[in-house]
């Protein structure tokens, strides 16, 4: 009967060329119970343990390169240094257990690298660099690959909701205020908005998450590396590809705060988006359905249900990311050189903010390419005030012969008698304006498609700046 | 030199009888990268992966067997279903994975769970309950699991505050109020204050965490058990030695808020003393050490430093609760019989609520544990404003012989006098008051032991409401 | 055509007694553009700039009277010093200015203070305390006369919705879960929800406003009054009808973490129902309507809407609880004896918390009493789904003849065609099972009525559960 | 004998042509009991009552203007009711109160506006908007306007902070990490670090604050505006000089977020440089005072102390921040075309946000013009582990002739009998390594000046930065 469904996501593989189905994919080794609705889609394989091993070697070894460049370690001191540093040969878990006695998982790890490069070089490991210079800048390496991959499935979404807007940009359904229904408005227009937060959202993170290299010493001044500190630096930013800051910022957490603030966001639009879904999908308004296939979103004892499981688990994570970007604002007040608490505060709560995020945004693009739209439904449910919400075009219309303030009297006394005797507004219109106006014509004007002023206009407007945006992402990528 | 803390430690064991070393307890399986700094601890044990499980399976086999008592259920198959509710069988990842499809992992683990029963037995598996009785009585059994766990720790922690209180009631050191030096105090009321607020923090939790059982059926009518609902739902609840609601709490969730609360009142409490010997540790004030013996807190490459990485990690860990709570806060807000998104995003946030702040106590345990005080850079630091601290009471000393005003200005001078010149205050009050005082009398009113008012009344207090509580707790526990 | 509202409104009336309407009071002075909706009711004339400068004025008051009773003043200079205290004889804005010099505003009050009792009697003012004592005391006293405006409100709010419980103990309509139509349930039963909510989050904030009175000197020993000091503190909580703590608790904040977890779990409740309230008026759903009377919640330009303006209001007040109290627990963390900036920082978020949690219930209150139920609408929606949520009763039914799995897949299969066909669920089982079951048994097994389980028990336990914590109220007042 | 304050505001006041003392600004109406502390300066102005309240008219206005633009209104029409569009006219407190019925306070302001107007113009007020176009519209101007005043004393701050910069850049003092010494750095360095985080967040802040118009009708179609929607929509940003949005954003909350964040990270940068200075004021440390001169930060009873108010201050009202953003970002999550309560729960944490920020901002600045800075105790400071922060120096030294590893032994014992024995470690040193280094260059290697890195590098970064930052400001305004 319906199978929008599947050219939505035809129309969306087309665009995009993106085949992978986001919401079938493991929740990645650190999952766990909650990990398929919480570590959802691809952001867990950028976030997880393996992840964060991966980036703070990625440190070590950039560190090591570095220091060849800026003269103060041979080169083949710093190539067998980086040879070693690959996740494989490290056990997560050991070192976490050791980070316990040195307050952060840099020592514990540098020990284990340093027995593992051996010989000469080994006295050379994380060469004039401190503990949080590795850990800022792994949780950045982290923080822009977790980033590159929630804006990579933002980016799939927002193709969809193109298409969905596009395509639906003439279907009619009611405008709710307050959760009443107000004024006629397109369903295309309610995707557009859809469109326009997510991607608005994701555009910003993109910029967000642009954070620099770490790279300060013990105190911030880069004095074990003497005067080859800023040379050391420069070159341990280019050999990450991250750029360099004006300085370090071991105790500056306004760029992390900023990242906070960008994922905090992204979930907001994510959650304004799934709850419309919910509330679309509801028995009673069934404007849209989701359609999981077999065994998703079904229930074995209540044959009848259609629950919108994806849009709901993407409302369940996108709200767990204000208390978590709360954390990571308060953390900011971190003490002198470096923190107290507060700094090491921050691991946890950014790397679950990340997740979530990712999590929220893979499942609302599954909830999206899943979606049916019924658009019976929505003209059926736009019927139900019997034409009210365009009372005001009726008064309009009369005014001019009989007056505004008659006009309006007139009309309102209408819509008093359709609701309180339960007969159509253009029934009660028709007798009451008789030789005055048709009934054809008063239903012209309480023909809600004509009411639609700047629908359209605006449908054009989200899909030209959603196609302005995707054009900066490609020039981004070449 | 100093002994205290190994004498601090045996008086815990004596006291306490409990051996463990909390902070050399592995971090558990779900610990990873960051588990040895905020999975610390017996308490991951009790909110892992694996303990959700466990609780997840403890509730389907107390449902199978409140059913037999209620007649809806033969007792073969209720036990034939309690048989094969153990942990071990199941695996939490591929049930974590599949729970993408239906929104929670419940329904993948009743269908791994009625496979395994298999048989007649099985069609009884999940026997007239919803998901979210299964998952909610679980949250409450590792709630309190880990309560108890999380309140033990507090309890030694405070047992050990008990005898510092004690031991340094007479320990002269400076009052401060925004960190100022402001009147003496003695470190025993400062410790009697940690106590107060950890130890009513404590007592609280247990309070709060006494979550009853969860039994409502799809609509939290309990229809599809008939007119046995009431009773399967009493001996449901009796089974798991929790208490029976009022009322199915599907959406309800003011008792998971008011833990929350408790948990996150534990946090600041732990922030506060860990904040409070972070600032004592300062090289500049050196009235505590934090002495984590070899490879603890100390720095390679900076051999005088003697970090008290145990109270940051307390600090770091509590500084996470607030946010959490939040989100829990937030999270009441459920739609009609069961929520789409709110509750499900009450999962991760609860598990790592309880797991901060199990790991910040038993991080603030550690930290007292291996505190040393140095009375004698209390004292000297004491001496560093010289007396001025105390002045009014020369003033006081003076008004029934000079009048009040006179006294006031006389002193005020002398205390401008000595900030001015860098001269002793009972010096030049000595020179101001020849004739009228002695040297030997002013010392004694400008002496700080002289002017500690209720602080031993409040140490008797602090201990005498400590041992009331810690009472009840044992009485409790019998 | 529906008298309903005017019934609940006299059935609140008669049962509480509580004439007034809190929806028509002024916001008081301090509501300003937002007043009429965020300090809505009762309570801003007990958190606004008068209350707070007579309940700083009481504390003073209470201190020299109590240092009267303990022998360390006149008892006339007492009494004195309590005849000006008095606020109109303040001017608070003047007083909030002059606090920006020494970082509160008690130190200019005490400066006016000392003024106006001029005298000898002057130097006693604020006698051994310190300006944390008078504000941590004058914070319990708004609090606590808060909450007992707040209790108050709640309680009627709980009277109005036992009113509703008892009334629609027997009106069918849709359990919703997910937003789903699920099984059938009562708007009794969902009110008991709300009245169980409501009722036990209330009952938890009239324990958590208990605080005790604060009265340390500057460092917390009271050294300024010598020996008298505990007999002073003890007569100071006693003017005060205050319980004296333990210690004193300047920077032990964990009570006033407590009371606001407390009211947060209470805004919790009150968002709760309210945005259940916002949902079932829904214009699909039409089955409650919140008649606002002339001018409330219409729409100048759109006649049709029935805008639930005050359960809008009731919801947009609470969503601002959990922020304000994840900051009331942040500021837990204060150092040493008195704090630098974290006490400072819990005036404004516990005054605002203590506002919007006033203004939420009072405006969930209006809502509720202005609720008007469909109850025709709800049988109406029930009737959607075509009886498919009862589709297990028949299982059930044919499985002793049929055998448990032939009957399932007979419903189900039935199921299937209804669901496709269009046609009556009870019509193809007809067909289906034509001579095994008649059209009318099959009718009963598929009447909502007959399936509503525990319901109806549980509207008596959420009533009794009422009646008892309200006695308890009532044994607390007298 | 420190005139360094004195210094610093002259430099400040030629800097920056800044004259007035933002400390001594009044609180400003809505200041009240708590608007010295957390209304201070001059935001109060910008985001109280009247503030709004003229946004609100404004707003009015320029959709009168707008809709003459765009032939929808005589220009004679909008004209008259531009003209009555100003504040002294209006009572926020009566339209706040008469906000409860229609559950904003545009409703009641309309009727008063259209009242005011009279005449044939009087049916043009508010054409073609909803209520929320103007609240919108109204936050937007109140933000952009606040935003404007906080990034002016932010400039200024940074302007001093520049000043002391420059001054300070050999000025040695201890670098401390988790509140222990470590290594040697600058007071300039550290008012570097200050002015990077405060610098960069009020630039973030500026990009931020940009939101556009908004107007988009009752249900985001402009209908009734008809084809001139689009066209007035363009005029009624140009009005107000505003940017004109893709779509109405009346449920797309994500720039609202986004200000939220800027602003708590600017609150975060002023919490972590006032915290530094509160730790930097201690008694124990005593390298800066907050002078606040007569009758600021005195303490009548304790005349030691030097209570640094003003940063105290800084810190209460940016502790704030966290939990009002967490609000906003959660309030992102809007139902549909207008949502019910999430959009009403922004105007409060959106004012007090903007108004803690703006006070803590005016506090910083206060606090670091009374800066002064006490060279003489931070080298003392310094001085307190004797030399110990260098010892790696001296490994360094000694390795080419003894060996790595001989030398790191070799100092590692001495450093061990320096702390055992209390020597100095020149000491030890010269006494170990007699015939190989003499007292002379052992001090030479021990001294911190001698050990600065890249400090001075990085004092030219953040004053280039700085620089950079002020011209781009400079510019903007032209």
């Amino acid at each position: 009967m319906n199978t929008e469904k599947q050219q939505t996501h035809n129309a969306r593989s087309e665009v995009t060329g993106v085949a992978e189905a986001p919401d079938d994919a493991p929740g990645g080794p650190g999952g766990g119970l909650f990990g398929g609705m919480f570590a959802h889609g691809r952001v867990e394989d950028q976030v997880g343990d393996e992840a964060w091993l991966r980036a703070l070697l990625d440190a070590e070894a950039a560190l090591a390169r570095a220091c060849a460049r800026g003269g103060v370690m041979g080169a083949a001191d710093a190539e067998a240094i980086a040879a070693v540093c690959v996740p494989e040969r490290f056990d997560a878990g050991a070192i976490g257990r050791a980070a316990a006695a040195s307050g952060n998982p840099v020592v514990p790890l540098v020990r284990e690298l340093t027995r593992a490069v051996g010989g000469d070089a080994a006295r050379h490991v994380h060469y004039g660099a401190t503990s949080q210079d590795i850990m800022d800048t792994a949780a950045v390496l982290v923080s822009r690959r977790a980033a590159a991959v929630i804006r990579s499935d933002a980016d799939a979404l927002c193709e969809v909701l193109a298409v969905l807007t596009e395509r639906h940009r003439s279907t009619l359904m009611p405008g709710r205020t307050l959760l009443q229904q107000a004024l006629p408005t397109t369903f295309g227009l309610v995707a557009a908005g859809w469109l326009e937060a997510v991607g608005g959202a994701s555009a910003r993170l993109g910029a967000s998450a642009e954070l620099p290299a770490q790279l300060g010493g013990a105190a911030g001044t880069l004095a074990s590396l003497g005067e080859a500190g800023p040379r050391v630096a420069a070159a341990f930013a280019d050999e990450l590809g991250l750029a360099e800051p004006a300085l370090p910022w071991h105790t500056d957490r306004g760029r992390v705060a900023e990242l906070a603030g960008a994922l905090a966001r992204l979930c907001g639009a994510v959650g304004k988006a799934a709850g419309d879904i919910v509330l679309l999908a509801q028995t009673e308004v069934g404007e849209v359905v989701e359609a999981g296939g077999s065994g998703v979103g079904g229930s074995s004892t209540l044959p009848h249900k259609r629950n919108p499981v994806a849009a709901v688990s993407a409302r369940a994570g996108a709200a767990q990311a204000p208390g978590l970007a709360a954390t990571l604002f308060a953390a900011q007040v971190q003490e002198h050189q470096r923190a107290a608490g507060a700094w090491q505060s921050e691991w946890v709560p950014l790397t679950q903010l990340l997740r979530v995020t990712g999590s929220a945004v893979a499942w609302l693009r599954a909830s999206v390419e899943r979606l049916e739209a019924r658009p019976e439904r929505m003209r059926a449910n736009l019927g139900l005030t019997g034409g009210l919400p365009l009372a005001e075009r009726v008064t309009t219309d009369l005014a001019p012969e009989l007056g505004r303030l008659a006009a309006h009297d007139l009309v309102k006394a209408a819509c008093a008698e359709s609701v309180d005797s339960g007969r159509r507004l253009v029934d009660v219109l028709a007798e009451r304006l008789a030789g005055r106006r048709t009934a054809a014509q008063l239903a012209a004007l309480l023909d809600p498609a004509g009411y639609l002023g700047a629908a359209d206009a605006f449908v054009d407007r989200a899909l030209s700046a959603h196609r302005s945006r995707a054009r900066t992402v490609t020039e981004e990528r070449r």
